[in-house]
């Protein structure tokens, strides 16, 4: 659909009176492909320092889910940078939650509304696994591992070093789009190149925290957020740096599993053969649930698994092998298990994020804990669900003689089971799949390969969970994955960073779907 | 033997001029173990707040062994207290390691020289786990767990409860004993009544360190440690609270293991089935190497086990049932083995001290760890020996397909190897075994069991592990376990503490063996 109402681009900039001087009436002939590239980076080259810094002022805002204050500084941030393009926003708020962030840019005579969806929140950061401050972006002559140093900010000077890398959490996962796509706009504007498409705009802010009140959020605001295709612009692109889109996403659900020992901490000499060890009991655990080479071990695991279809292994084989690179990079010899990355994330994970219990190193005691933890997250693929994920899990624990609690059990509680542990599941959502073979999944890869005059990598699903179900939940549209970040990103963990060509495609491919995929999508 | 020279008892009480008045001559016809009990207990009463307070200015002194400053200051502390009694102390020095205190209390007429063993540093702590600070005694009206609260030292007042509890760090292990000798040492003077055995202390201060400098310190300063008999006072009575006496302790070596898995951490939606988890490779070498049931899975690891003799088997089938107190009091429903505690730590023992990687609750991330270390102590039994052990974890390690390292691997490395693990050895020092039925043995027994009017538990071996095996080693001299804390003493772990009945009843029991030994041992 096009968006309603008197409000357009030109209109928007003539009267918000903060846009560039460059205006143009829609083309009649649209532009090609290769003429959006090059004119948008142009424009690029003679605003690197500006883009970085916009960014960089993101980036300094903390963004972990849980803090509310700052995450609401971080939405009124990038609400502010959508109006002073002429973008009709607001945040959009729910009960408990932080608020989305939604605009609105209508184009003349377009036909179609494209939705973006990126998040601003970031994952929990542990500073003392951090080189830097995690909040406190600087730009590095590369890869912070190879030993590349901080270039300061008064130093940088245009043309950037495109290998360099920008440090802070968010920078890959997941701000880099949000000004990816305010620099695409403001290229255009300044090229004179009208938009093809009405475009929406929802930045989330709590994907890390694993959406809890997105659904809410969703149908509260329901009317606002229709489009004919969502663009989730989160996640990386293919590691051979080659660009991707993707069509799919495992769902996700967590599990902190406690299991216990003896009541108090035992001495390990006069009571080491008797006094069951939680670490010991969690290891044997967890060994039940999972081989050694990833497979889950948990009964009737797979039954849920849908075959994979024609297109999707089309797709599959024309993914650029990245292994032997990735094992390189990474320091493996082995791959845990014995197929291709692309083929391996088609498949459920149940990935160990912590174990923790007693003491290790100089702390280590020759004690027996009280009790020892897991923290799990679990990767879905169609048609699991989180329900019966848990459902299975906790059969299996059953299984295996646990009983169990929700809460760290009582004296009665602990005399009245032989084995007990506490399961304490987080949030979580479904799988979601888009079918490769859809008019719009063509157009995103036609327009995106046209604008960058190469071959785009066609991911059937992301590793990764984006909540792309409730999207097509919402309205029934499509959804279509337009990460730029790159691979090795360092997303989740520490020293997480952007190489700068990888922003600098981003806002290549964004305008190019800005400016042609209403023509393309026939 | 007895000591030579001309110092004894009553000359030393006479020229340090620092004890009490009452001296007496050795008694012709030698004290009943009933007297000794009953003037012993008389004197207890009268000074129940004196002998706590001495014990907690003791305990106030932090001492983890690796703080070397501290250390000293303990040492130096005893050594004023042994001073203040006429024992001729001094503080034997080893290069690198904390010095050991030494004391000797000749016995005129005294036939054999008795050397007492305790050990005055503590475990390392971590100050969040307590309940109070760990080098700050209190003392409350019973177990932590239970609720019980701190009364203020300004308001005790004798009698005490016995059920009542000091709490600190070595409360129990190990500082106790050396307080309970000394008050032994005043009520005997007290009560007039002479030693019959020659007095030797050796206190230690780096126990729980591993005792990596005491073979050099014994060797060095060999010539002043000849006794006939050497009493380790360390560890905690039976569980059923009778007194007991331990003829045997198990060895111990501790490792650090850590595993890898990709060099940076990796998104685990994106890697999470190809990319290793070290957390996982960790579960699965753990579970390699130690069956649900505590037993070990490393191949030959029980060969070097000594079978039990008539006697220690005869021993173990007097020792009171403690397993279904035990289990109400822990929370347990389940032991790990099946065999009593007794008949089980006459077995080896692999302890998971600690398993680490990646986080857990608020702080886990959806990532792939990089590396995982687990902390493993080993229980050795004759005739395991530490270098033994360590050989075959290793020959386990290998066949489990790992590499083995000593520091963390570089990036050929791990691009060499397909699996690799760093091993990284504690100290460590072998089992050791005195024969139930020696004269030393017998009569030891024989004097507690008077003295406290009550038989006792004779336990072939402590599990726990105490360097028994260097003080056999050094003369040849038997070595007898004469423990006096509660078991619930809470040992290497938090909230550390001592039942006050248990300190009453170590300085009747010492002051027996001080005053009867002699007499008894023909």
């Amino acid at each position: 659909m096009g968006l309603n109402g008197p409000r357009s681009w030109l209109l928007i900039a003539g009267l918000t009176g903060v846009v560039g001087a460059a205006t143009a009436p829609l083309a009649a002939q649209p532009v090609s492909g290769a003429a959006v590239r090059d004119s948008v980076r142009a424009y690029r080259a003679a605003h690197e320092l500006e883009i970085l810094r916009e960014l960089a002022a993101l980036l300094a805002l903390p963004n972990v889910a849980a803090d509310t204050e700052s995450i609401r500084r971080n939405a009124e941030h990038i609400q502010a940078l959508l109006e002073r393009r002429g973008v009709n926003a607001r945040l959009l708020e729910i009960e408990g939650g932080p608020p989305a962030v939604y605009g609105e840019l209508p184009a003349p005579g377009a036909e179609r509304t494209v939705m973006v969806y990126a998040h601003y929140d970031g994952q929990p950061v542990d500073p003392t696994e951090w080189i830097g401050a995690p909040w406190q972006p600087v730009v590095r002559r590369g890869p912070v591992g190879a030993g590349a140093e901080v270039v300061p900010w008064e130093q940088l000077q245009a043309p950037l070093d495109p290998e360099w890398r920008l440090y802070g959490r968010s920078t890959g996962d997941d701000k880099a789009p949000i000004i990816g796509w305010l620099a695409a706009l403001d290229a255009l504007r300044a090229a004179s190149i009208p938009l093809s498409v009405d475009l929406k705009f929802f930045f989330e802010g709590e994907e890390e925290a694993g959406s809890p009140h997105l659904a809410a959020l969703l149908e509260k605001h329901g009317a606002l957020l229709e489009a004919d295709v969502w663009l989730l612009c989160d996640g990386p692109v293919h590691p051979s740096r080659r660009m991707q889109v993707f069509f799919g996403a495992r769902g996700t659900t967590d599990l902190e599993l406690t299991v216990y020992g003896p009541l108090r901490a035992l001495h390990s000499g006069h009571y080491g053969n008797w006094a069951p060890n939680p670490l010991a009991r969690l290891v044997e655990l967890i060994a039940s649930m999972r081989g050694a080479d990833g497979r889950i071990l948990i009964a009737g695991y797979y039954d849920d698994v849908r075959p994979t279809t024609e297109a999707e292994r089309a797709a599959l084989a024309q993914v650029p092998p990245v292994e032997e690179q990735l094992r390189q990079e990474l320091g493996l010899v082995l791959a845990e298990g014995t197929e291709p990355i692309a083929a391996g994330i088609l498949l459920p994970a149940l990935n160990l994020r912590g174990i923790s219990g007693g003491h290790v190193g100089a702390a280590a005691a020759n004690a027996i804990p009280v009790a020892a933890s897991a923290s799990i997250d679990f990767r879905l693929v169609p048609d699991q669900t989180p329900a019966r994920v848990r459902e299975q899990v906790e059969a299996h624990v059953r299984r295996q003689g646990y009983h169990i609690v929700r809460e760290p059990p009582d004296l009665a509680t602990r005399l009245a089971h032989e084995k007990i542990a506490r399961l304490e599941w987080g949030g979580g959502y479904p799988p979601a799949r888009t079918a490769l073979d859809l008019p719009i999944a063509r157009a995103v890869v036609e327009v995106i390969e046209e604008t960058l005059g190469a071959a785009i990598v066609r991911m059937p699903t992301l590793g990764g969970s984006v909540p792309m179900h409730l999207f097509q939940d919402l309205h029934g549209s499509p959804v279509i994955g337009v990460p730029i970040a790159n691979h090795d990103n360092n997303q989740h963990a520490a020293n997480e960073n952007l190489r700068l060509q990888n922003l600098w495609d981003g806002i290549e491919v964004f305008a190019g779907i800005l400016a042609r995929l209403g023509a393309v999508w026939r």
